[in-house]
């Protein structure tokens, strides 16, 4: 199941050592202007290899637009976008190839499908996230006529909260052939009233549902999340005046549907499971082996995983608008 | 979009005071054994009016099987079930008519439909659940064939972790004219591994997805949820021996795929917006007002909650089961 | 696959000699007026028992409304509806328990599902389609507001093109024991051009696709259908004007969307399979068997598909007409 | 809404001049070999530029896939298939910029989203055809290891039944600057009993949908057909015995479900709307114009047409098929 939304519907494809990685974006109505030039600052967040926090693997992650757009605007038909993989060592992987790596989706891939392609973690891998992004950029050019944006924070890198001090953490990890996660907050500003459609499209749950889509993402809460549980119902309502709300627990979602106000998600990350540290596990016979990974990975993949939430964030706000668009028509 | 599933689907319908409230399931296998007695076991447990803790409305929550079902089995078709409302007082609602509810959604369903069934929440209440545990029911019985169960648990009430104090800690939020929340854990055992389908259809996505469209959820979390954030890759990673997984940090899904392991998921459910203590608030004119909203409440919606979450977990993997089903023809 | 559209989704549920029958709109935009008055005008047209050409079974067809309707309007939420069947005598299809009537889907449901509600065609029944009028009302009162309006016309009986000696055709086949079908022209008049989504959305995909759901029908086609696989180019062309389109052999329909001409659809109906002359078959232990299907059953099921088939067009073009909003928001 | 299929996927991208054409095939199960060779010799038979008969433009259709293969097999991931486009002459499409061709999408799309692709009909040229081929030559490969094929016929061109006469038909028509259309017969044989989901997902309403959905089809038909009208029921109804059916007037269909037999589908397709016969037209601004549509068009688009439909049943049928799986895994 590789396609989300129901209005605007984007299908992701490909594999991290395959032959390319990409997006179909349909649904998007016409007119809006869109070019590689909207795609490659979101793509150049996401992309590995900038700094020694991050996996040595240097991809171009150079978008094509291969349909869709003519003199520069969407036409109403599906937008195709495409990266042709380079620089794939696939010979890294050879050894993993009858070895389940912990933490991954190895042995459960191996068990759902039978057959796997284990270059890289195959259609597991975090590159598949790239073509995520392809389709959260037109979601996004989308939003911003209707002045609505995304912007993502790190809360925390395993337990450090001072974001002066996120890189050491990570390269203390990295030392001890370790990895670390962290907490992402996602904000949403400028979201009418009015997204989100009861009882099973509500706005929450589409946002719960895309979030926990993302590699590495365990948890996910709106507003006060898991605190709200601790709260009294007096603390926790959102009172109102004439001026609008006077506070904002619920994250900017009442019943499902957006209140006017900013949206607040948050997401926990775990830990890269890639790690050198030796492990146990076993292989496609089923025999204990030691194993320990190592390679070009990131110590951590809280810092390239923000860009990747706001996309989701943003597609599906892209969705949750167009389907209000049909509500209100009437009116 | 009151529809939710790909495979076995399930529409629900109704107001909290409108005739009726039901369910239609779509897609189950022909030859499940099914009948009312299979429901009202669940329908009792989210029934409310059984103690002091719990709202005064007595519901019978009579369920008719109006289709789908012949000599006592399924048959391929639409299974509808139907609960004719009754004891329903709305004049009780006349006078929430113009003004919203704080925490309730009786502010954004105005702003989206520019229409509001005021009576005890239309649509938003909590009795549309009742629609969730009837599909539940059968979805249940379908996984029982299969080995696979579920139970529900709660963790905690407001601040209270010891099961034996969970009563008071509620009542004397009810005492004092306000409300609490807390925390439910659902364990799902005897899940093969396989189920889930990536990228946008992996389990723990459309768990997270389910669970965060009940109403009152404000967190998902899977295994270790939030605390995997903090932990070591070393410590978080699930290691295997030829005995099997060594832990279960994750939750019993690996890349969003069941790994054969126990799936534990966790929600977050805030305090009943419905308190009796004075709130700011506004009407539909804009004007500033201050509401006690009296009436039958729960002080804390969490007991009930238990089953629709067990149920909503059921749909899911129902549906991923049958899916999975088509993957695995060939071999 | 009970449900119909993505935007104005339909959900028909029920057997024939169940409990009900009914059907469950979702995504009906708030603020439409609708009522049984809307509702009783079309099922009457549907009514089985009204004259000596149709069966005698008498079905009140009394139709209730059980949510998504608040003082008088659509809210936005699941439309449900609902026929308690009555006058069913179930005993009279005892006889028919292990024997598959020939033109019928018994031995095709009994090879899908392996077992089957044999009482009347269970869900296979015509009286299934009374869900869809259901729905398809509520369709046309939304589309009313629009200018769009339906209408269905019989052209043809068994060979029978004068309307005035179609009764006569009907009683002479009855007569005999025997059953006839017909050609049936639906037209779509206001619509305005821009409907219908391409490549797998178009309006003509979709409208075949519903009609040919409709029991009995056989072919559909659109403008000049078959005739114009005979035709030239020059022939064939819808040349325009100033004016508008000279002619319309393309029967309201370009590359799948709308033109704003009239939409012209016709479908072929096949005579009813229940006959009283003796007809080779087999039971379900494979045995030959001979047979005659007494009790009431139409000698032309013509009349009455009418309604129907307005009302899959009804649905299948406020589908369309959602789908258009979203993508015309932005102009 | 490029994406057709519930269980086996397909979604096609592209325009006639844009940069690449293609197909995404998502739920395809894992195991099926696959590979170019399976997919050029159905390419081939969907090739302009191979006769007189047919466009002169040549298309090196050159399919490459992108993901979802591994070592030869599908992996269970999205199948990305994708041709760049080569040879095309926008330049011969500048001068029909403002110009709406006659029978042709120009107006419709104009009208539908305000901005055109005009370069060779943009995505409504036949050239999107191409996308459904590559992703039906995947569904004929995993229909083949069930035993289900297809083949496709042509009945007739124009008013011509004898297929030696038939390239005769087309060049007196090119001759005189205009063009035909004819009538093809897809047949579906080794599909075995049970496939097709009532009450919208029947075999039927599906191909239906899928076969109309192929651009310049204007008629579907099942079985008899349009034939059917004109019959009496005891002509008309497949009668049984210990053997089987003794006809197949149904076409292998019988209540939306397949019966084991041959099914048998007919579609008609309209003349090309290309031609060089001057025809009265209006451009953008609504003046009036007159056209002569020269360059490299088909004067008779049925020959390459058969495979498309061929393609169009195999993934209706695939889908079909993945859903009975699901319905029999208990039995």
């Amino acid at each position: 199941m590789n396609t989300t939304g129901r209005f605007f519907r984007c299908t992701t494809f490909g594999e991290s050592h395959g032959r390319a990685i990409g997006a179909v974006v349909d649904g998007c109505p016409a007119g809006i202007e869109f070019s590689k030039d909207d795609l490659m600052p979101l793509m150049e967040r996401r992309r590995p290899g900038k700094s020694p926090l991050s996996t040595a693997r240097s991809e171009s992650d150079n978008v094509e637009i291969l349909s869709g757009i003519f003199e520069g605007k969407t036409t109403g038909t599906p937008v195709a976008m495409v990266i042709r993989n380079e620089n794939f060592r696939s010979g890294d992987y050879d050894e993993l190839k009858d070895v389940f790596r912990p933490g991954h989706a190895d042995y459960t891939y191996h068990e759902k499908y039978g057959i796997r392609d284990y270059r890289g973690g195959g259609r597991s891998s975090g590159r598949e996230t790239a073509g995520r992004v392809m389709a959260g950029a037109l979601a996004m050019k989308l939003l911003a006529r209707e002045g609505i944006s995304f912007s993502g924070n790190i809360l925390r890198i395993h337990g450090e909260k001072n974001p002066d001090l996120f890189e050491n953490e990570i390269l203390s990890a990295k030392k001890s052939g370790d990895s670390v996660g962290g907490i992402v907050e996602i904000s949403i500003k400028g979201c009418p009233a009015g997204l989100g459609d009861p009882v099973f499209g509500k706005l929450d749950a589409s946002l719960a549902g895309v979030m926990m889509s993302i590699g590495a993402v365990k948890g996910v809460e709106i507003g006060d999340g898991f605190l709200s549980a601790g709260a009294f119902g007096s603390e926790n309502n959102d009172c109102m005046d004439m001026s609008g709300f006077l506070s904002n627990h619920c994250g900017g979602i009442l019943g499902g549907i957006s209140n006017g106000n900013e949206i607040v998600v948050r997401i926990a990350v775990k830990p890269t499971p890639s790690i050198e540290k030796e492990q146990k596990t076993i292989d496609t016979s089923g025999s204990d082996r030691m194993i320990s990974v190592g390679g070009r990975h990131d110590p951590c993949i809280v810092p390239r995983i923000v860009v990747v939430a706001e996309s989701m964030a943003a597609l599906t706000v892209a969705d949750a608008l167009l389907a209000q668009k049909v509500q209100q028509f009437l009116r």
